[in-house]
């Protein structure tokens, strides 16, 4: 045994030579298929047969139905599976902290997946989008922190049940399909942290979306499941968390009709940075409005951050356009030096080399301050003049929705530059009136190669 | 709130009628919605995003090169989705006591769906899934017992492991695919026991065997993933067990080329009805091939069984046929009159109300005794002729394989009746000379109609 590691072992077994496997497990296995045959062609005429049947063959068939980022349709499934994973790739889509996840991506891609063979406006894809964006909050707060921490993605986990809702009601499903959807999305959902930091990381956002439309497409054929396959016996909350607090899941409702949706703390990214840099970037932004200062007149600038942000992005000397992600000292240098910081593409090997931005983050000091808040940051800017510049900024504080639509704008010309016109030109449909944008419109506008 | 049960709250949500939600996080949605495809739009030249968007746009196309049992052809996944759900549709295919679960159902049809492409062998597809059973019974013995009773289905959990080392064997890849594609896997696995008794659970192994296929896929044309997702930091089996035992890993392992298969120990069904039931009808249809006595003459038949039993398989007095294939005194009655126990119909409700059986039923003496174990039976037949009859099974001994062979194409001809004849036409095949026998001929026998 040369294999050290357990996967390893796994991975040498599967590609054991022919010759060096045994004569009699091979016959057994050979045995096995025949059985197998046997299994397969007793049970064709099931009634289960005939349902997953007929979702294979339409889920094979021509119907390319829904379009993915990048061009080209693919079915509703795959294209779930493929824009969740693309929208995801940046890191840079929205974050629910009481989810412990991100909601657009997982269930945005299953909405407009169904919506599009029907057309549907971007008011019933928006609302559909809400309702399972809700759902998904409640359970991820029913799995709860220890959920997170024990390895499970919130995202991709609660997340499919989110998509499932959404899609379902985007399919047009009646309660009782819509309660055997959650409970055949129970035995599909997964997707797991060990993946953070590699593809496996957007491709979780993917699974949400895609087992969202493979839970719809089984419920509306037919199949049947458990009666509560989320919730009850041998369930995924059962399965899926040491510590459910069901009490979550309807925290604040008295009436359904008139509830606080809990989606209403929903925080968008700006900056295309670790998210513990983004109150430190608010708030000197805020303070570079209200004040008018040079970078050169800076003598120093003291941060005071959540103590557990120090482990996660604090580099001191950012070696690359990464490491640069995730620095409170050249992010800080950034800011007040006026360089844009939302644009993906500006984190570049050259910039961490970059000397003025070194020769600012020399003056800036970080502290962990354990009265700081994990969404807060706080610090003052000391000038050469002699003025002291306090700063401050919460995240969890709303931005008006107006503001935010204009933030939002800023990003979409940020991020996608010369790309961003067709987009913004749906923009006002979007917001204002959205029963005038349809759901092709959208796909024909992620269809856009470039 | 009339809601009353939380999976019922999340229909109703899902339900709510547009006029019923309010502005604020409806508009709030719809920022999502034009946040969510700024990050599609600016993610779609990510190489995560071409690599999904490859495999969403190839697995949608006219690829439909995978046969489905009961006709027509499908993708690979979807093709391995239907066909191992089909098959465990009668629940009559092979259980494995270590792995504790089913192992063809989850593996063979991920194995059939790449085979079929390049029209492997008989000999390519069995050793795949030799090394991909063994894997899954070994991953099934490091999740153990534990992951089972908490709620987890092995045949779907560890299953899509076994699923990912065929079907990537038969997909070529190499090591380092491969262990990404084990790596890959572990954020796609899942299933749960909470599906039993409803179309859930033969869904179960089609989700291995799909989840496989798109482990392996992915793999295939790029994807990175964590470098080790099954037993690394919050890898699968960190996630989904309490207790897992590493060391039933390699167990009896010392050199992978010249070890002990676990898969030698993998039992089949012969006869249509629980599991419990098999032992005694085993040992009853041994004392008939060795001792000659009518029905009639049967005064009083005692059977020993392991207590746990009782509460699986003990139905005194079945209403339908579904009840009696959970009744030890109508089985016992069955074989004592020389009636079939091998087909899936013959367990019909006018079975149950059979008057003949019912009157064998009451002479049938059914104890609980903790000295017998779960896969064994023991007991007494007498006669009214004086003579006394022990009889006694144990289905832990191996079958020989030529008895297996001749009891694997009698379980054919009586599951499948007058079409049993094109299987058993390649059975010599299969059995003897694997490498004449092609993956396009068994497409061409599972997508027979009928």
């Amino acid at each position: 045994m040369t294999e050290d590691s357990p996967i390893d072992f796994l991975v040498a077994l599967a590609s054991l030579p022919y010759e060096q496997l045994p004569a009699k497990p091979l016959r057994l296995a050979r045995q096995s298929l025949f059985d197998w045959l046997i299994c397969g062609l007793a049970g064709k005429n099931e009634p289960v047969a005939q349902i997953i049947h007929t979702y294979a063959e339409a889920e094979s068939g021509p119907l390319a139905c829904a379009s993915l980022f990048g061009g080209d349709m693919a079915s509703p499934r795959l294209a779930a599976l493929s824009n969740g994973t693309i929208s995801h790739a940046l890191d840079f889509d929205d974050t629910h902290f009481d989810h412990v996840g991100h909601l657009s991506v997982g269930i945005f891609p299953a909405v407009l997946a169904l919506a599009e063979k029907d057309d549907l406006s971007v008011a019933q894809m928006s609302s559909a989008f809400l309702v399972g964006a809700e759902g998904a909050i409640r359970l991820g707060m029913v799995l709860g922190v220890s959920h997170y921490n024990c390895g499970f993605h919130q995202t991709a986990t609660a997340g499919a049940f989110g998509a499932t809702m959404a899609a379902g009601r985007i399919a047009g499903l009646d309660a009782e399909a819509q309660l055997r959807a959650l409970s055949l999305c129970a035995t599909f959902a997964s997707g797991l942290k060990s993946q953070f930091g590699t593809m496996g990381k957007p491709l979780n956002a993917g699974l949400a979306a895609a087992n969202g439309i493979e839970a719809v497409r089984l419920a509306q054929v037919g199949f049947s499941t458990a009666r509560d396959g989320v919730f009850g016996p041998q369930g995924f909350v059962e399965t899926h968390t040491d510590n459910p607090d069901l009490s979550a899941l309807r925290s604040d409702v008295t009436n359904l009709s008139d509830f606080s949706f809990r989606f209403l703390s929903n925080r968008y990214k700006f900056h295309a940075c670790c998210h513990g840099l983004h109150a430190m970037i608010e708030g000197l932004l805020d303070l570079r409005a209200r004040h008018s200062f040079t970078a050169d007149n800076v003598a120093r600038l003291e941060l005071r951050t959540a103590p557990r942000w120090l482990r996660v992005c604090d580099v001191k000397r950012p070696a690359t356009g990464l490491e640069v992600k995730f620095s409170y000292v050249w992010l800080a240098g950034m800011v007040i030096s006026d360089r844009a910081t939302g644009d993906d593409r500006t984190y570049t090997d050259v910039l961490a080399a970059d000397a003025g931005l070194s020769n600012l983050a020399a003056r800036v000091e970080v502290l962990g301050d354990a009265s700081v808040g994990d969404q807060q940051a706080e610090g003052t800017v000391f000038l050469r003049d002699g003025r002291s510049l306090p700063f401050r900024h919460d995240l969890a504080h709303p931005i008006p929705a107006e503001a935010l639509r204009d933030r939002l704008r800023q990003k979409a010309r940020a991020v996608l530059r010369d790309e961003a016109g067709p987009l913004l030109e749906l923009a006002d449909g979007i917001y204002d009136a959205p029963e005038t944008v349809s759901a092709r419109q959208l796909g024909a506008l992620i269809r856009r190669r470039g």
